[in-house]
C-alpha cells in the first residue's frame, strides 16, 4: 500500500522505445505517442519516445515522413541496444514475430504486442522467458482494441468467480452479419462490400472462420477462469454457412445472428466456443453492430458487466498499446493469467454442453414429417419451444424449429437421425441460441 | 517493469481488515470475503480476514450469526490496532465517515471507500492526508457499482485524452424513468412502486435531485480529465419535473428519457451537468435501462467506449471494494485523480454550453403563435429542427420543438422572451437532448 506517486518534472525520465513492425497498428501507435506526447509527459510524467522502428525496408518510415535514421532492419542490434527499454511488437503472426519478442525478452526489454494468434499459440512459452528475464509480456492490444477488458479481467473484480463470458470479439464477421442484418443481403454480398471498403482481407478465412475470435476466446478465457483455456480445444464454427434466410427467421424469431466467443465455468468444468449464435434481441450484446465489439462477463457477486468499443483500427488498438507502454514503464507487472502458481488447479475443457438450438429443414410437403423430426427430437431428449413450417411452390415445406436448452450431443445425435428421414430433403441450418 | 509475481503459498500472508459501517454495502462486502476467501486465497495469494466490525452495537453481526468478538464500537481502539492493516468505510454520509477515514489514515492504514459524497465534497482534503501518512485511498465502489469505471480512467487509455463523458450513473432514477417509459405511467406512481421495490429511498431527494449523480460525475469528471470538477460547480437539476407527456414526446420523436451526467473537455475548457435529457434511441445509453448504469467514454485515439453493469446494491458494490481490498494489499498505489502534480493546469470550468434542446409550451390555439415562438428562437440564434402543434379541447394547443444545437444562454433568454408572450400560457417543459 502506498499512496499515488507524485511526479518530479525536473526530473523526468525520457524513455526510448522501438516499434517493431510498422504497419497500420504501428503507425497508430506512432501517431498517439507523437500527438499526445506532451499530455502524456504532463498526465503520467513520462517522456516516451519512439527511437527506433525495425521493419523490412524503410519505406513505411519515408511514406510517414519519418526521419530514416529512426529505422532499424536488424532485430539482433536492436536487442543489443542499451538505449531501448521496451520493444512494440505489431507485425502479427507466429514468426518471426516469436523469435523477435523473445530475442527482446532475453536482453530484458519488456514487450507490448497486440498479436492475438501468437498469445494464444506460444505464451505459455513467453511467460516464463519475461520472468526469467526480469520483464513483463503486456497485450492489452490483443483483444477488443482499445477497451481495457485485460486490465478488467486481469486486475479488476479479483473477488469475483467469473461463471460466463459472451463476447462479440471480432469487427470483420460483425460488420458482414450486421449488414446481413440491416440490408437483408447474403454473405457473399456483405463480405465484398467488407472487403471493399476494408473490413475485410482479401483472405478473409482467419476472420470469417472464427480463427481470430477463437485466439481472443483463448487469452480472453484464460484471463477469466484463471487458467489456460488453449486455443486448440475451442469448438469453433464461422459464419460462411448463415443465409440471409436464417437472418430472417432470426429476426422474425426476435434475436439477432452474431458471431459469439462463448466461456463458462461451472465448479471445475469450463466449455469455450466460438460460433455464430442466435442473441435474443433484449440482450445487450444484440445491439453491438458494425466493427464494434463487446465482451459481457457474469461475476458470482458483481452480477453482469459489459466492456463496448471499437474492436480494431489503428487508433483504438494503438491507444491499447499506449496504454501499455504507460503501465509497463511505471514498473506495473505484466499480465498474468496464462502461466504461474495462481492457475486454477484441475480445471477440465469439456466438450459437451448445453444451448438452445436453431434448426431450419427442407422437407416434403407431406402431412406426418412435422411429427416425425418432432418425435426423434424428443427422443434424443430436446424438447421445442417453437416450431413454424411453411410452404413452397415446389411441393417442400420449410420447417424453423428453437428447441429448450438442450445438450449439444443430443442435438447433434437427433440432427442424425433427422438427415436420414426419407421425407427430410436437407437440414439447411442448425445454429445455437445465446 | 517486472515480471508477473510469484506466488509462494508457503509463505502466503493473512491480512486482517475492518468494515467501518456494517449495512447493505459493508455486509455484501463481508458475504463476498467469506465465500470467496480461498479462491481470492488461491488465485491472488493473499489471505483477507474481516477481523474487525466497527458499528454503533454489535446487532447488524447478530442479525448475521457473525461472532461478536470481531464488533469494535470505538474508531480509536481501531485506529491502535496494529494488527488492521486496511480498513473498509461503508458508512455513507460526510460525518463521521471523514473523522474515521482520517483517524486510519493517520494511523498508516489505507482505506477502501464507496462513499460518493465524502469523496466529492472532500477528497482534496483526504489525499493529502493518505500521502502523508504513506497509504493509499482507493474507491473504485464509490462509482457505478461493480463496473471498474476508476480503474479505466486512472490506469487505462492513458494515452488518450478524454474528450467526453455521458453517463446513466443513478439507479434509481434510471428505475423510475425506465418505469415510466415501460408504462407511461406519471413520476410519483413510478416513484412510490421503486420506494415500494427498495429502488428509491423514503426520502428520495439525493437521488431524484440529481445530487447522487452529481457526487459520482464529481469523481468520474475530475479523473477523465485529470482536473478537479467541484462537485459545486456542477449544473444540476432532477427529474421530478419529468412528465409523462415529456416521455411521449421523447418516444414519439426517436429518444428516450434518462437522467445523464455529461462531463465534456473542449481544450482548457470543461463542462459538468447532470439533467435528465433525450437520448436518441440509437444510442449505446439509451438501452441502458432499470437499475442498470454505464458510462460512455470518449477519448481523441480510442474513440468510444462503454462501461456497463449494475449501478448499486449490496454484492456488486461490495464486489467493487474487494478488488480495492485485493488492489491495496498487493501494494499498488491509491487512486490519483484529485490532486498532485499530474493535474492538468489552466482549465476552466464553463457555465454555458452547447445542446440540443426540446421545448414544450402551452398556447392559445390561434394562428400566428408558432411563428412568433419561433422568431424569439430565430432572434436568438436557436434554430429549429422539428415542430408539431397539437390542439386540445380547452382552446389550448401544445408546441412542442426540438433544436438544433444552441448555446444554452440563447435557449434560456429565448424561453424567458416566449414567456412573456400574451398568447403563451405556459412553458411546460424544456429538456436537453444528449
Amino acid at each position: 500500500m502506498r499512496a499515488a506517486p507524485r511526479l518530479h518534472w525536473s526530473i523526468m525520465k525520457q524513455h526510448k522505445i522501438a516499434i517493431m513492425g510498422f504497419g497500420t497498428v504501428g503507425g497508430g501507435t506512432y501517431d498517439i505517442l507523437t500527438q499526445n506526447r506532451d499530455y502524456i509527459k504532463r498526465t503520467q510524467g513520462m517522456d516516451v519516445v519512439v527511437a527506433r522502428i525495425l521493419d523490412r525496408s524503410d519505406a513505411p518510415l519515408v511514406a510517414r515522413g519519418i526521419d530514416k535514421s529512426l529505422f532499424c532492419g536488424d532485430v539482433d542490434a536492436l536487442a543489443a541496444d542499451p538505449e531501448i527499454e521496451l520493444a512494440v511488437e505489431t507485425m502479427g503472426g507466429v514468426e518471426p514475430a516469436k523469435t523477435f519478442i523473445t530475442k527482446m525478452l532475453r536482453a530484458g526489454k519488456s514487450v507490448v504486442t497486440a498479436n492475438k494468434e501468437l498469445l494464444a499459440k506460444h505464451m505459455h512459452e513467453l511467460a516464463p522467458i519475461a520472468e526469467q528475464n526480469g520483464c513483463g509480456l503486456y497485450f492489452e492490444a490483443s483483444c477488443v482494441g482499445g477497451v481495457p477488458i485485460i486490465r478488467a479481467l486481469n486486475e479488476s473484480v479479483q473477488g469475483d468467480k467469473i461463471v460466463s463470458l459472451y463476447g462479440i470479439i471480432n469487427g470483420t464477421t460483425n460488420y458482414i452479419l450486421s449488414k446481413m442484418t440491416d440490408e437483408g443481403c447474403d454473405y457473399a454480398t456483405a463480405l465484398a462490400e467488407a472487403q471493399a471498403l476494408g473490413f475485410a482481407e482479401a483472405d478473409p478465412t482467419s476472420d470469417v472462420e472464427g480463427f481470430d475470435a477463437a485466439y481472443k476466446l483463448s487469452i480472453l478465457g484464460s484471463m477469466a477462469f484463471r487458467t489456460c483455456v488453449p486455443y486448440g480445444s475451442i469448438l469453433r464454427e464461422g459464419i460462411t454457412k448463415v443465409t440471409a434466410g436464417d437472418i430472417a427467421n432470426a429476426r422474425e424469431l426476435g434475436y439477432t445472428v452474431k458471431l459469439v466467443a462463448v466461456g463458462k465455468r461451472d465448479g471445475n468444468n469450463i466449455e469455450a466456443r466460438v460460433h455464430p449464435a442466435f442473441v435474443p434481441n433484449d440482450h445487450p450484446l444484440a445491439a453491438v453492430s458494425g466493427a464494434f465489439n463487446a465482451v459481457y462477463l457474469r461475476g458470482d457477486f458483481v452480477g453482469d458487466l459489459m466492456f463496448y468499443g471499437a474492436g480494431a483500427g489503428a487508433h483504438p488498438t494503438g491507444s491499447a498499446i499506449v496504454s501499455d507502454i504507460v503501465k509497463a514503464l511505471s514498473g506495473a507487472a505484466g499480465y498474468g493469467g496464462f502461466a504461474g502458481d495462481s492457475l486454477e488447479k484441475g480445471i477440465s475443457l469439456v466438450g459437451d454442453f448445453v444451448s438452445g438450438y436453431y434448426i431450419c429443414v427442407t422437407v416434403a410437403d407431406k402431412t406426418g414429417v412435422l411429427s416425425k423430426i418432432s418425435n426423434i427430437l424428443g427422443d434424443n431428449g430436446v424438447s421445442i419451444k417453437a416450431a413454424v413450417q411453411r410452404s413452397s411452390a415446389s411441393g417442400t415445406a420449410t420447417v424453423v424449429f428453437l428447441t429448450h436448452r438442450a445438450h449439444e450431443h443430443s442435438v447433434m445425435q437427433a440432427l442424425g437421425s433427422i438427415a436420414k428421414l426419407a421425407s427430410v430433403e436437407r437440414i439447411d441450418s442448425m445454429l445455437r441460441v445465446l
